[in-house]
């Protein structure tokens, strides 16, 4: 009955790394219902920090689609408080990793089932559940997988927290390594909603590290190779930088161009067409020799409105899967 | 040099449970140097929850001693918040158990701690020193030891935190049970603080649940056999009821008198002198045929000087080993 670019009805399946994922979401939910989206998040930030399960892109996804994320950290909860972090520091702790006092509770909460044996696949949902998100989030996998990154300059493995948060991202890279990843497998649910998705999308999150875990866990480049669905990316880098984080930066150190070009490169087997920012319209030539279909359009998200048409353009960009219409 | 009845420069070690051991070390160290006092403290009260490593007795005496207890509640942090329990009430968590946002940094550091590998005496030390306190805290063992109870009504056994806090100790048990003890052993640092100490105390404590799992793990009788010290018991029993908690109420479920008698008749073996209230002096030939030496005083510890006075009671106490002075 609908068959409309909007895309209503339409089964949206959409591979998540954190904050750019996030706000696309967030952006899609507001052109079509959010009961036909399916977010693949990214496990591969996920840690244990004082005893807690911490899964920093489940929860910025969750926080965002309900409003709840804090807009000016990025992170977080909004109106968050920070007492047990100010009574950490009596002890020395805490430095480098600031959990809010309501944050906190997610954690606890995550902790405390998953020693009750439930798996990452159910907390998820009972915690999108608990802030009323339509949406279905699932973790990529239920398997432990954490991303370790090699300094270019003194060859010390970091975990990914430690280079991200404890660094600031502000050390070059020589490797990144993906622990546990081998021994992983794709979850059900996330296997069934890439075979079953009238299209994918590979949202605008880190290649490396974000979208890189979530595309490298067995199973996952099956499930994609299998399904019927145009795969659209929107590329993450504009005019060779991030909006946000060291994605630019990572593509470089690891070899690969800092641009969406390069990025076309790391995901031409898996996907149809890339949306590309008006401002790298020079490269669509470059995009479409490695076999993706570029889609050139305002990729930036700096308003409600600017989003909407991202998200409308990134389900309208699903036609072109056989090539630009002339 | 210094041979006083207020006992300053002998050695002093106090087995404890929580609150009523932390009143009575407050009140000692109004009267002897802190430095001179070692608490043996129980740890089979402690439980993870929500992945957190929580040692209650250990943090109730941590807390008194720091001048930071709440004073109303007995328990916690004072000008404490509760943030993180609040918002755990969005995942349908933490209604039985609260932790406030200030002491969850004290489980947090401690969690971190003990998965970085070191022992709860390590952690324990680390946590009395950012208190800046001087007694020498010490749990009676680094293994896991956690007390059960059986109601008598429905025959489920309990973990006593869900006894204590869950059932507000309000349902009848039949049995008590220290899962880990018979692997426990107590701690080296606790061992020498019995065997070399000048004067052993054991506290106004909940003899079942309290002094009751710190004596039964092994190598403490040992070591209090093996000190040439007096063992001063304070009766925690007060005309037959217990100041605060399910003292008595255990005792005589459990088949003993609920009274000082009851309490000497569980230690004779190991206590020389125990004293008993004023309101229990009734009691005293009943104490002495267990073969304790009653010592009766005002043993309430209602104001600062009464408090003090409890405790040089004490030390003076010890010079009855040999029976009453005539």
């Amino acid at each position: 009955m609908n068959d409309s670019p909007s895309g209503a009805d339409r089964r949206i399946t959409v591979i998540c790394g954190g904050v750019g994922a996030a706000r696309f979401l967030r952006s899609l939910i507001r052109v079509v219902d959010p009961a036909s989206i399916t977010a693949i998040i990214n496990v591969a930030d996920d840690m244990v920090l004082h005893g807690l399960s911490i899964s920093p892109d489940i929860d910025t996804v969750t926080y965002t689609l309900a409003d709840a994320i804090d807009p000016d950290r990025g992170w977080g909860l909004r109106e968050e408080t920070w007492r047990a972090m100010e009574a950490l520091r009596r002890y020395g702790d805490g430095d480098w990793f600031s959990l809010g006092d309501q944050d906190l509770a997610t954690h606890l909460h995550r902790t405390a089932r998953l020693a009750d044996g439930a798996t990452l696949t159910e907390v998820t949902a009972e915690i999108a559940t608990a802030w009323d998100i339509d949406v279905t989030l699932l973790p990529v996998s239920n398997d432990r997988i954490s991303t370790h990154v090699t300094r270019a300059d003194t060859n010390e493995e970091l975990s990914f927290q430690e280079y991200f948060v404890g660094q600031q991202h502000g050390v070059p890279i020589s490797s990144v390594r993906f622990d546990g990843i081998d021994a992983a497998t794709i979850s059900a649910d996330a296997d069934t909603a890439i075979r079953t998705a009238d299209i994918v999308v590979v949202a605008p999150s880190n290649p490396i590290v974000s979208i890189g875990p979530v595309l490298a866990v067995p199973g996952v480049h099956d499930a994609l190779a299998a399904t019927n669905a145009p795969c659209v990316a929107i590329s993450p880098i504009i005019g060779g930088e991030a909006l946000k984080g060291p994605a630019a930066n990572m593509l470089a150190e690891l070899g690969h161009s800092p641009t969406a070009v390069g990025v076309a490169e790391l995901w031409s087997d898996l996907v149809d067409v890339m949306l590309i920012d008006d401002a790298d319209a020079a490269l669509s030539q470059g995009v479409a020799a490695t076999g993706v279909v570029p889609y050139v359009t305002d990729t930036i998200m700096a308003s409600p409105e600017r989003s909407a048409r991202l998200a409308t353009s990134t389900l309208s960009a699903a036609q072109l899967r056989n090539g630009p219409i002339a």
